[in-house]
């Protein structure tokens, strides 16, 4: 594990900071976030992604590093440009996805916003548990399959993009649907009925607080069409596939926000007890709310994601926050000219 | 009842109005609206909510009244001290169901946005049916068994949540679903197939017009999940429900703006004609678009609702009325500022 | 076919230009935004839509010009009067409809805004289908009944609102549900699974770039409702409808804006070797995305579309691209502006 230390190395010689990340995910709003900051960007970039960020002037980063693969993104001198153009990264999704959490964790010498050890409690399916029931919140149950007493999604290894799924209500369907030599790498789970709202959080260690954000829903083909074609619940489990192709925006009744928020402080406390300084900036509860009001989080994303692409000027609730548009991205880079103007920039940087 | 005049007596006494409501809702626009147009505002607050509204400081209330239970705002004492700080309440739909609407027009004397005497025509199903009736909107249709030839719902008392109902087609299937002591409180009414759009007016006494302020619809948990499980007709009347839990922003066919305007205005008249001086401020249409482009009204919610938290800095339609962002919370105070410098305030206060 | 040089004549008589369109479709948007772009607004109404356009006092037409019926539009002596007006007129889908494509290629002698023979390129499945494919877009393949080897919708001429129409996996299936006379006049049609995404692209050939400005989802009547009845595909095929009465604003994963941005790209170029001067102004794909992040085109909206109603102040896309609120009513506007300064107006005006 690259240590602090390290980084905060690079950082004390850094002059005038360039915000950069890769040219994918949400970068179109990291970059006008960082202008508006008044801060240079660059943009990592493959050759066909590139007519995207040209194509709006105001999104467009001042400079592109381009690369046929981002994997590039570790070379040694790729690595000793960003620092000498005094980058920053902002870790999107992508970024974490292409470039790789343990490459990230162990080979990538450069500053980067946030808290480098948030990746290894984000990509382990344990460690994720142990954060979420540490700060308190519900979490689905598992069960094995002998308990199971209510509708299951029942997951194989590698369920990625969800064609590798089924449901099933009790022990005698979870055999029937699965394959013997499957049986033992199965995770069973309860299926919570509810709709899904991804709220959209934001830690500031300069100023102590736990902002909220926004909300999405992510649109996923194909499972939100087929309402349309009046399938049975076999159909649906041969047919459908949970791939996020999009966004939707939303707001959720207002007596549902004293839940919502110290659902956010509390998965922040967590995160400063268990892994030091926790979780900084933007994170994701991916949740579902029951029709008793509750909300169950099946998962965490913590750092910045795609559902804040809807609010590049700002959510319905950053306008009570901000006296002017406010997005995620820009968010990011507020907070470390703030920490650059208190001259704390190692609070944020990691 | 609770007496104009005796409101008015308070009213005249105040010297610098605060505008007031209970932190739920739509408080955070009420809250944010009214700095916009330069009031105090106060917070009626169980410790629980005191987070959130704490969390925005751009929609925090000035000044906190804190509660251990809204049937407090009812006592004299917190009355009395809403008075001496010249409080005028906007009531959304937390407030009326908190306070209870009994109580509101017996003994709550405390100046009020908009007209007290619309709680009974609101809240009272007959005399809700009679005002939009004598408004002339198409209503869904009520059926006696006998005369079932469609898909109706059947309701019966209490049904709050929409766990207490079912849909049935015919005599023969209703007597089948009711257990003998029920059918006698069923209420059976047509299943108006189409989409649900809830349009948000509001009528201004001052300015003497019906404002197009937006639309939403509500996202009702669990129903609107249900459509991933393929599930069957019996399987959904079991599981689901019809809980709001957030709001999703959209806009109408320009091509059905004459209707849903004319719609606006014929409720106003309608309240002017039955319980002068009528539907004051903001109200909306709960309504289904039929496939053969008529809207069907099934009910109405005579005060701010919550589907206006979407736009706190406008809608797709108030752009068009006011050259900045203007939300329904916001809009309330303009008219109470509207109406004091015409020295007008009694029209809009009771 | 009227010719450009006759439109070009008429042109050179204008001297301050009113922007004029029928009070419907997307005509507040057109008119707020020719308003933010310092044009005169022209109004061609019906009397029961006047309500409407006065009510919304910033997209108020500043003059009226009163019809019984849109046909009138084709006198000769309203011709005259728009011309004396100097009135370039924006062809939205209602315009189109009420006035016919037809006759506004061989009949309406008055300046259009776009390309006038996009109109038989858009209105023509065959040219549009050839469009299409010469821009190398995917578009959903189409079957003889021997063929059918997925699931596929089978529509008959004149399937409007889509109530003449049905989906079939076979061609025993297709013989079922087909009556023997209709045979020949089914068109058979591979269907698409996956989110349905409406992009809207502006192309500006006075700035020689084709712009990203927002994306929505149509929202239909009563197809999108019946998710919550639990019906089979039967009650689906005989109770489901697809009109259009509404729009979604959504965001796409921006890992699909190359596509997107390729797309509209490919569909400007077919246009400008198959029709030139191509696809002048706004123009909007309808698509869906399947699973595997592929884009299908099935149809092309050559004009400004009414899923654009939701953006009269931006989209979370045209803020990348404008420093000020763009609608793409005002991009219109602004394209006039611009070409009006560089003495290009006949570059974007036919």
């Amino acid at each position: 594990m690259i240590s602090r230390e390290e980084i905060k190395g690079f950082l004390t010689d850094y002059k005038k900071i360039a915000i950069a990340t890769i040219c994918s995910h949400s970068a179109l709003q990291i970059f006008f976030g960082a202008r508006q900051e008044g801060f240079k960007t660059l943009g990592i970039c493959k050759p066909d992604a590139r007519k995207v960020y040209d194509s709006f002037q105001l999104a467009k980063p001042d400079e592109y590093l381009m690369v046929e693969d981002y994997s590039q993104v570790l070379d040694e001198k790729f690595q000793e440009k960003l620092r000498e153009k005094n980058a920053i990264i902002v870790p999107h999704g992508s970024f974490v996805e292409y470039v790789g959490p343990k490459n990230i964790e162990e080979k990538f010498l450069v500053p980067m916003f946030g808290n480098r050890r948030v990746l290894e409690w984000e990509g382990d399916r344990h460690k994720e548990k142990r954060w979420l029931q540490h700060a308190n919140l519900e979490i689905p149950r598992e069960f094995a399959p002998d308990e199971m007493d209510r509708l299951c999604i029942v997951k194989f290894h590698g369920a990625k993009g969800g064609k590798n799924f089924f449901l099933a209500s009790s022990k005698e369907e979870f055999e029937k649907k699965t394959r013997d030599g499957d049986k033992n790498s199965a995770f069973i789970q309860e299926y919570v009925v509810g709709l899904r709202y991804y709220p959209h959080y934001f830690y500031s260690p300069v100023l102590n607080r736990v902002e909220f954000l926004g909300i999405d829903r992510r649109d996923e083909s194909n499972i939100d069409s087929l309402n349309r074609l009046g399938l049975t619940r076999e159909e649906i489990e041969r047919l459908g596939s949970y791939v996020v192709t999009g966004n939707i925006p939303l707001v959720v009744r207002e007596s549902l926000l004293p839940q919502l928020i110290e659902m956010g402080q509390k998965t922040v406390k967590s995160s400063l007890e268990l892994f030091p300084p926790g979780m900084i900036g933007p994170f994701c509860l991916e949740t579902i709310c029951r029709d008793d009001l509750k909300f169950v989080t099946f998962e965490i994303s913590a750092r910045i994601v795609a559902g804040t692409n809807l609010y590049p000027m700002g959510s319905p609730y950053s306008c009570y926050l901000f006296g002017e548009p406010m997005s995620a991205g820009r968010r990011v880079s507020r907070e470390i000219q703030l920490a650059k103007e208190k001259n704390e920039l190692e609070k944020v940087i990691y």
